[in-house]
Parts: C-alpha cells; structure tokens; sequence
C-alpha cells in the first residue's frame, strides 16, 4: 500500500460492511487519505458481485473499494473474531452493517471492543437504526426510500409513486455517516481519556434528514406532499420544460428575484406585476398558466437558445443530461469531475473524482478496488504481525 | 446563547449564506454542539420567507436556522466586511455560498481572511463550483438535479424526466460539506502551524457522487440509465406493488437470497430454480414477468398480510409511507426520529431530530430559528467587545 496523503492521513478505519451505505462512508475516508482496510470474507464482499458487469467483474467494486486495502476473514471462523480484535487495536474506526445483534452474536459486544480499543469509534449501519419494534427487519435502502416518504411524493401527478433507479438512501448515509466518525473522532481529540463511542446511523433517519419541514408543515397545516411531477410547493415556475429541438431543461425560480428574470428571459417582463402571477404564492395557485406561459416560449426555441437567454439575465436554467451528456461536458472536464483509476483486470475505469476540493490537502483516488485478498500478507503479517508460518495456517484454515 | 454540549463543541462557525445547501453544513455541525453564528442582512435570510408558510412565517427557517445564533450584517455597508472580518478572527469556519468571486468582490478573498486566522476553514458551497465554463451561472439544486444526471433516470418508463420534489441535491450538498469541514479541521489539528484552507463544494459534484458506477457503466459498456420506473438495473423484483387494500409496497432484492426469500414468500419457492428466474441476469431479463408473479401475489393480500410474510421469511418489503404515516408510526417514535422544538412565536414545532446517534456525546435541538437579530447585542458586544456605543451607531445606520 502507498502511504496516503490528504487531510486523513494518519486515521485507521476497518470496515465490516457489504453494499452501499456503509462502504461508502469507508469511501469517503479513504478518498480523503485515512487508510481504511476494506475486510471482506474469503468469497469476497457482494459489491464484487453485483451489475453492472464488464469482462465478469461488478463494476461498483472498483468504486467502492477504491483506495481501500483489500484484506479477507471469515468471522464465522473460530479464531476469526479475535483476528478482529487484533484490528482494531489498531485502528481509530470500525464500520458495520450487520443486523441489531449480528455483531453481538459474534461475541463482539461494544464493551469487548472498547476493552481492547477504548478510542474506538464504531459506525453502526443499518436500515432502522439499533432499536425499535423493526430493528430485526431486514432492509435496504429500497426499504428506507419507500418508508421515509421520499417514493410517496416522488413521481408524475396522479401517477405511482417511484423509487430512485440508484441507491439514493445509501449514499446519503455514506455521506452522513462519514461525517459522524468525524464529529466522534474530534471529540476524541478533546477528551483528555481519548474515548471513542458508537454511531448508530440508520437509512431511513439519514435520508428523512433531507426533506425539509415536511413533518412541521404536516404538523402546523396538515399539508401533506403528494406527487408533483418536476413542480415543487416551494415556487413557480419550476419544472421541466421541452426545447424546439426536443431537449429537457429545469427551470426554478425560488426567489422573486429569479421569477423576475425567468419572465424577463422569456420577454414577458411584465407578467411579474400581474396579480395572477405577481408572488410566490399567486405564481403556485396559478401554476398552471405559468407553465403553459413558460413551456409556449421555450417549446417555440431550441435548447441552446433557451440556455443562452437564461444566461443572459441571470435567470437560472439547466439542461437535463443523460451521464452520456455528463461524461462529455466541457464544465465538468475542466472540473475533473470524472477520473481514472487504474483497476488491474479491468484497466484504467472511469469514475466520480473526489468531492469537494480542499485546496491544500486535497484527496485522491489512488487506485481502484483491488483483487480479493491482495493485501491480506502486508496487513496481517507486517502491520498485525503474525507470523508467515500462522499467516499460512489460517489461509489453509479458511480464517482469512 | 446556552452554552452547547455535543461532539463539536467549542468549533465556532460564522455561516454568511443562504437556503438551503450550506445552511444545512451549519446546521449539522450545531445539532452536534458547534456555536454557530447565522449572519443574516438586516432583512432577514430568505429562508424566513420561503413556503411553507404558517401564521405568516415561513416554516423552513425554524428547522435551517435550529441550534443557531441569529445575528444580522449588511455586507454592502462601509463597515460590513471588516465586521465579517472580526467575526473570521474568532472563528473556525466560514461558510458562503455566493456566486464565485462576490466574496472577492467585498475585499474578503481568501488571502485577507487567512491574514486575519490563518486558522480557518472556508467553505465555498456553488452550484457549479469554483471555476470552469459554468461558473457564473446563477444555479440551485434543480440545475444540479437536472445537470447531475439525477432527472434523467428519475420518472416511469416513457413518461418525463422528474425532478425531485424537495431541495435533494441541497441537502445532499450539506451533508458533505459538514464532513469535508470536519476533514479540514482535522488537518488542521495534525499541522505544526495549525492552517485551515478552502473547500470548494458544487452541488453538482455532490449529488452525482451518489450514483455509483454509471461513468464506469457508460464508460466501458455504453450504458445509459433510462427511466425504468421503480425497478433497479441492480436486481428483480425490486418495484413498487399494489396490496388488495390498496397500499403501495417496495420489494427488492439485490442478493440471491433475498430473491429466493421473496419468492418463498409468495408462496413460489420452485421459481429460484426456474432458468427464466434462477439468477439476478435472467430475472432482470424476464422483469416483466417476474414483477406480474409478485404483484399477482400481493394484489391479492392486504398490505398488513404482505409486511407479516416478507418478514417472517426474511424478506425486504416496506409500505410507502406519507409524511402522515411517518409521524404516526410506532417504530419512528420509538427511535425519536422527530422532536420537539420551541420556537417563539410558532410555539413548539415539530421536525427531524438529530441524525445519527452518538452514544457518548449525542447532538441536540437545543432551539428552533430564532427572532432576527435575537443575537446581536451578546454577539456583537459581549463577544466582539464592541463598545455599546458602536453598536447603536451600527445599527442606527443599517450595518447591523
């Protein structure tokens, strides 16, 4: 393993945990230059076995596992627990995902491991969260989607309700649970008896953190979100309109200010003093005619030119892109959006760049998820110590 | 302001922006105990007047401005940026959102306010970021939505591109940039001279970090996800289906086993070893299929009957749930997913609570958004060490 630079370096993390949410808050370390020991049991964790595939290989395992050292263990191995233990003395992190209860069962109770690591900060990951009458329910971030309102009011009026095509909830509590273990380890840093703790993070929680005061607004008004299509309770207009030329472009105008500039880029000034459309809330009663309004102008000029005169008075307008469009746009090239990483069998793989920037530690995207167990002798034998001979014995055993 | 408990306190945070994105950084880092000083112009941030709205006030500013010291600076008088600059003396973080350059265009380039603590961390949340040919573009989430790829794949099959119908590449955003302003003070922490340095954070960047391997997938397979309604490229069945009372229910099953329990649970154990459904590939093949199978099943069984089964057999299954339902759910009031806040003149409101759970040092609503200005005199006297003369001549000329 190459030594690390960025802001984390220096940080240990050892994770436990299969697809999505939990891997990604490892990511997210790592990509920011902790070094995170990706440990997988001998078969190799799901995400090596999970679509897209190119040549037979899963194509999430590059990103997920990117900068990660890849190290196996069988837990269900009698020695492998204690194997465990051995890591996570020493580690800062430990992340999992397991069922409420799964990790206990494994006699690796919280206090067994602040027994032998009392700075540790334990990321728990799970659908719902350490208690409560579902804890023992098996959940993915589907589950948490559809239970924390976001598919209720996620689709076309009068439509079904509709689930992202990706895994929206595990991303979001990758990114939150990434910014626990920090908050955790910062506290360590002022606890003069450097304690670490546990996080307990759940799918549902993490993404029902993003809607906004949808349970004040139920609370104080009764008001409940159904399906809207691309609309939105906050202001009009706000959709997605078609151009001449039969592209898809976002249009929101949140501010009065905006609304202002969307009507004047569309050479309708005047509709801002208009009663029928002369607030937020004239604008949303009469949502409707704003559209039609809207959607007559742009549908009557191509894409490019609706963009350009957006641009121009500062109105605010974006195209809707397929990743194709995203992967050959200018902006983001210059951002460097995209990277390469370089992924033995596969070659050099395209994928998201680290985000944000930090200007004088940035991360980095060292390489992408490698071969099963390819880091197993270098962690267990130079970093834990076994010897090679026990390093032998257990590969034989099936332990690691 | 009572003094915080929480993993971050002691962090001071001055937060010059607006809805919603970098307001919810600031936000997380005061739910875990951080002082955050709001600094709003003298006619309030606009999250006071955006809807919903109840008794004439907009709800949004209760749950954004939450744990918050409310102070006002008008920016655009004389005295305004060097006032920022005092504050920036006693601060950790500074976090805007103005278009890149208008903090420039003030006299507060990152340089001169390094000068004054070279301690601190600047977080720059845009929708495009920093630099490149978007940059001036005026932008919110819905730009980033569209732009990111995320409208693109969202909707049913045929029917239109859809946005999401609350500020999701927002919140996302926040999220981030409270774990990337965590990083930089870490760093800070390991360096002999203590520097803090800039995060640039697009909202673009930080929603498309959710969507797994789709560069890789367009990259090396010319993949580009279409609108597939509630079914996932990752596994069947995983959709939306329709109870015999009428519920709407999400299935999926990205592992094997979870197919073959799904299957059980329906009664059609034998389909796992049927060729047309016996692997994730030919499943996805013959979806079409596959889903009547299911929804043949639960049309035919109340919602309570197909929860009760999908989970004795180990299945994921999860009603859709309305904001209704969420706040009458026994298990989300066993976890305290919602709480409590005073807010004057609204009374106590109700919204998210804390997300996640720290065991040691767990975070707090301490109180909602407060009255504008409610902080100024202990801010502005009491910390900055103003004279009480200065400061009613700040405010009787508007600079507060």
């Amino acid at each position: 393993m190459s030594t690390a630079s960025g802001p984390l370096s220096g940080i240990t993390v050892i994770e436990i945990a299969t697809m999505v949410a939990a891997p990604t808050s490892g990511m997210m370390l790592a990509d920011f230059g902790a070094t995170v020991i990706k440990v997988e049991p001998p078969e190799g964790d799901h995400s090596r076995h999970a679509g897209w595939f190119y040549k037979g290989e899963s194509l999430w395992w590059p990103l997920l596992g990117r900068n990660k050292a890849a190290v196996t263990l069988n837990l269900k191995h009698p020695e492998g627990p204690e194997l465990l233990l051995k890591m996570v003395e020493k580690a800062d992190v430990l992340i999992e995902n397991m069922r409420p209860g799964k990790l206990e069962a494994l006699g690796l109770t919280p206090s067994v491991l602040f027994r032998r690591n009392q700075g540790l900060v334990l990321l728990r990951v799970t659908g719902w969260g350490q208690n409560g009458p579902y804890k023992d329910r098996p959940s993915f971030g589907t589950q948490a989607e559809a239970m924390s309102g976001f598919a209720y009011s996620n689709g076309q009026p009068g439509g079904p309700p509709t689930l992202p095509s990706f895994p929206l909830a595990d991303g979001v509590a990758g990114y939150l649970g990434a910014f626990s273990i920090m908050a955790a380890l910062w506290r360590r840093q002022q606890d003069p008896e450097r304690r670490g703790q546990v996080i307990d993070l759940s799918l549902v929680e993490a993404i029902f953190g993003l809607f906004g005061p949808v349970a004040s607004a139920y609370d104080k008004l009764g008001m409940i979100q159904e399906c809207i299509g691309s609309r939105s309770p906050m202001g009009a207009p706000r959709n997605i309109y078609r151009s001449a030329d039969g592209r898809w472009l976002a249009i929101s105008c949140a501010a009065q200010q905006i609304a202002l500039r969307a009507f004047a880029a569309i050479g309708r000034p005047e509709l801002i003093d208009d009663p029928r459309y002369n607030t937020v809330d004239a604008r949303l009663k009469n949502v409707d005619e704003v559209d039609a309004i809207v959607q007559d102008w742009i549908g009557r000029h191509t894409a490019e030119k609706v963009v350009e005169r957006f641009t121009e008075v500062g109105a605010t307008v974006a195209p809707v892109y397929s990743i194709a469009d995203v992967c050959n746009d200018e902006h983001f090239k210059v951002r460097q959006m995209l990277t390469e990483a370089e992924s033995g069998r596969m070659g050099p793989i395209r994928m998201q760049n680290v985000c944000p920037r930090l200007s004088d530690t940035p991360g980095s995207v060292r390489w992408a998820g490698r071969e099963l167990g390819e880091d197993n002798e270098s962690w267990y034998v130079e970093t834990l110590g076994l010897s090679r001979d026990k390093f032998n014995c257990l590969r034989k055993e099936g332990a690691i």
